[in-house]
């Protein structure tokens, strides 16, 4: 058996054993490992990762000494060993976690601002665009990025994926093209797959993209399921559901960096019903354990968020014009982190899902994060070689993602972890942060103009206090210092679109 | 007595008897008038004009021989005589009364498509920015203004009013501030009214008004009522509010270019009840012999324009995101014509209804015509001089007009009177010609693109006939031909907002 005597916490733990390939070992024989720590037990199922090798995974959450015991039905031996869990590296806050109800923080207690994009299937093309999505990645900033186990069939991806999750072969897609393609759905014959026999190269490559994710500073939120599909993928019984899914979680869940969508647009898959759904819920939260973020996606329906298994929304605009504008309703309705997962794509497709502006989309993250939710980013545009970050990744062509950024930047600066929605005398977007002790205690206000362009704002707190007070251009990503101001004061504003105004006790202002 | 032997059909006749002085002739005496033609019959009340003139005023709807018999409470005399109505001029096509349930035509049949602005007092500003008011409002074609016959006390509006409806004095005006001027209100003590005695001349200036208006094309929708007041006029008795209201309906009724507005921002108005306005609903509905439009504006709740006495829907935006994107469903809800009295200003005050884009503007008054209903244009733009069009006219500093001019002419090219949503396969905001068989024969489809940007569309009808495609850049204000197609065709777009597509079968196009 192999494995590392030092892991660092929130790092990854692996033992490999050597075991029996006759049969179907995806089907015929399981491994698992019991950990055990002075501040943790915890017991978890390994998997089959081919040419005879089984492997189980783990996540320490406290340092110290750790000892193992790890079983496999394919042999007698039990292999017994221990390992040390040292201090995490710099940039290691441990897996996310909500805090505070509708904020997120990794473990250590960092707070963590999603600023997530979509490119839902950028780890099964080539190398070559891998790596670019990467660098386009870090440069940008996301700290999120949502996308597909499984490959996906599209408007714009009828091309065929690196890898395919299991054995055997697919239809013949050179007969597919974009006025055709709707006709070809998992229902398609001239595909033959062994859905009990996976081909681990598929996974490792996902691993290996996990791990660069990590690096980078990214959440992996994967999507576990998916309806666009030619291959059959989404229609197989439930054994084999529960094979894939033990597979996964088994892969995947000791990665500090992972969250889980169990589905997107979950219900336009018509095969599952909501008690698969629940049923695939209920294994996540028994099988993970890391217990990683959970949630699940729609087209139109909302999941029922308010579902004890679910950690936070991950929603879907339901209206073409109002989207990030209803996050304190959610909140109220779901009382979980609001994140706004699909609201348009920054593009110019001709559907109304991917093509708004990029002042549109950073509009609407402004107006989620004022109302204390996060939206999230993508981009449709459309290029002859049909290569889309939304589905693709790549390089970034629009306008959004630079501004996105500066917001995190903003996000950043909130004290405690989130903002809530101020209601105030006047219309404005208001917004102050969630713990009520350091809103009072800063004196902390963010408001926001969104599509409104007024040449100046009056503000009045109180005689005595000293606030400092800054201008946001949040198109042009300049902060501007507006001065100090105490009682009744007036701040000129430029009258263009997107401005905002930071208010904070000038005592509090380091 | 004075009157003219002829009148045009829908022009104003008038008789002027002289009559009692002593007393309140206000009060005391009334003079009423019947009049005859070969196909209507007509009574109608008339008002003290003041300097002992008592006039009657009819609008007659028939060309031909009329009679009338004039009576009034000040004498025993029986004015008789007769008069001849001639054909209408040119220009003039009647009232303007609804048609098909969610439009308007002219008593002629001219479709009629309302592009409105709001001036609240403009009639009530000196000579010389009345005339200006009266010149920009034929540059810009608005066929529409809203305006209000009683002074108007607000935000920017701390000034004296030309004249008043009333003798007597108004409060001292001097102590009036930007900061302390809503401390006085209708109830301030400091007026000095006679509310049994109207000033002629404060009457007579909004006739001449309405009657250049009438001469520019413009309908005056005039509001009785409303809220921003410091004299008084807002709170007087039932008494002293009937004999407001049929002092105004006797002098405004016959002018063929009146709408009536109850009230401004019904709701705020505090010493109302519903009871109130349905008595001055009903007011309208017996003694307007003409018959004009009538409805009321709201500040929040509707008023339930369901009421049979109201002729169509005046809304104001309940929602700062969503405005004219609500037509279809206040469609169905009230089955009478959607007018947005009031969907925010283009300007750049601090006021969330004051500082919307011109951008925005334009794209509210597509939305509300693409789903059948009409969008009213404003403008409050900031400028030392506290001139701003939304209340004293004067001249556009905005953007948006031309935009509307423009969308006007689209309008008008509208087979029939008025579109309708229809719902698309896809999301596409698409409206076809509100009448059935007219959208048949033309295949006229107007698809609007809004804050999107695709840079191109695709489309199918059927396979045989032939469309005349237009590409419209509804902000650039330039209408492509993009040519003929059939069956399946795709049509390019320069990815920019604001565009449109109007597709008509060919062999309509003339």
């Amino acid at each position: 058996m192999k494995y590392k005597n030092t892991v660092e916490k929130w790092g990854m733990f692996e033992a490999a054993c050597e075991g029996k390939t006759e049969g179907n070992p995806f089907r015929d024989f399981t491994i698992s490992g019991s950990f055990r720590g002075e501040k943790e037990k915890v017991e978890a199922e390994g998997f089959y990762d081919g040419d005879g090798v089984y492997k189980v995974r783990f996540m320490p959450s406290f340092e110290g000494k750790y000892s193992f015991c790890i079983r496999g039905t394919f042999s007698d031996e039990i292999y017994e060993g221990s390992f040390l869990v040292t201090a995490p590296s710099k940039e290691n806050h441990g897996p996310i976690r909500t805090a505070n109800t509708y904020h997120f923080a990794y473990e250590d207690g960092t707070p963590y601002y999603p600023v997530g994009t979509t490119c839902y299937v950028w780890e099964l093309q080539k190398d070559e665009k891998v790596i670019q999505t990467l660098e386009s990645l870090k440069e940008a900033g996301f700290n999120k990025i949502r996308f597909c186990i499984l490959p996906k069939h599209y408007d714009y991806n009828l091309g065929e994926p690196r890898s395919y999750p299991y054995e055997g072969t697919p239809m013949d897609s050179s007969i597919l093209t974009e006025e055709n393609f709707r006709e070809y759905t998992g229902k398609t014959e001239g595909n033959c797959w062994d859905f009990e026999r996976f081909c681990p190269e598929h996974f490792q490559n996902i691993e290996n993209c996990i791990l660069e994710l990590q690096k980078l500073g990214v959440e992996a939120d994967l999507i576990v399921m998916h309806p666009y599909d030619r291959w059959g993928f989404s229609r197989m019984t439930r054994e084999q559901d529960d094979l894939y899914w033990n597979y996964v979680i088994s892969r995947f869940s000791a990665f500090r960096n992972v969250w889980w969508s169990l589905a997107n647009e979950y219900d336009l898959l018509d095969c599952k019903t909501q008690e698969d759904w629940e049923h695939y819920g209920n294994l996540l939260c028994q099988k993970d354990a890391c217990g990683h973020l959970r949630s699940i996606h729609n087209c139109r329906p909302f999941y029922d968020y308010s579902r004890p298994w679910i950690t936070h929304c991950s929603i879907q605009r339901q209206d073409l014009y109002k989207t990030a504008e209803m996050v304190q309703e959610w909140r109220i309705r779901y009382r979980k982190p609001v994140v706004l997962d699909e609201i348009a794509y920054e593009g110019n497709l001709p559907l109304g899902w991917g093509n708004i502006t990029g002042e549109e989309m950073v509009r609407r993250f402004w107006e989620a994060f004022l109302r204390g939710g996060y939206a999230g980013h993508g981009e449709t545009y459309w290029n002859p070689q049909g290569v889309l970050w939304w589905s693709h990744g790549g390089r970034l062509l629009g306008e959004s993602w630079k501004r996105v950024r500066f917001l995190h930047k903003i996000m950043c600066e909130t004290p405690g972890i989130g903002l809530k929605f101020k209601e105030m005398e006047r219309d404005d977007i208001c917004a102050v942060p969630e713990d009520f002790t350091l809103a009072q205690k800063t004196g902390y206000h963010l408001f926001y103009y969104s599509f409104m362009q007024p040449c100046f704002e009056k503000f009045y707190f109180d005689e005595d206090t000293e606030y400092q007070v800054e201008v946001i251009d949040t198109w042009n990503m300049v902060i501007e210092n507006a001065g100090k101001f105490k009682g009744k004061f007036t701040i000129k504003l430029p009258g263009r679109q997107y401005m905002a105004i930071r208010i904070r006790k000038a005592s509090q202002v380091v």
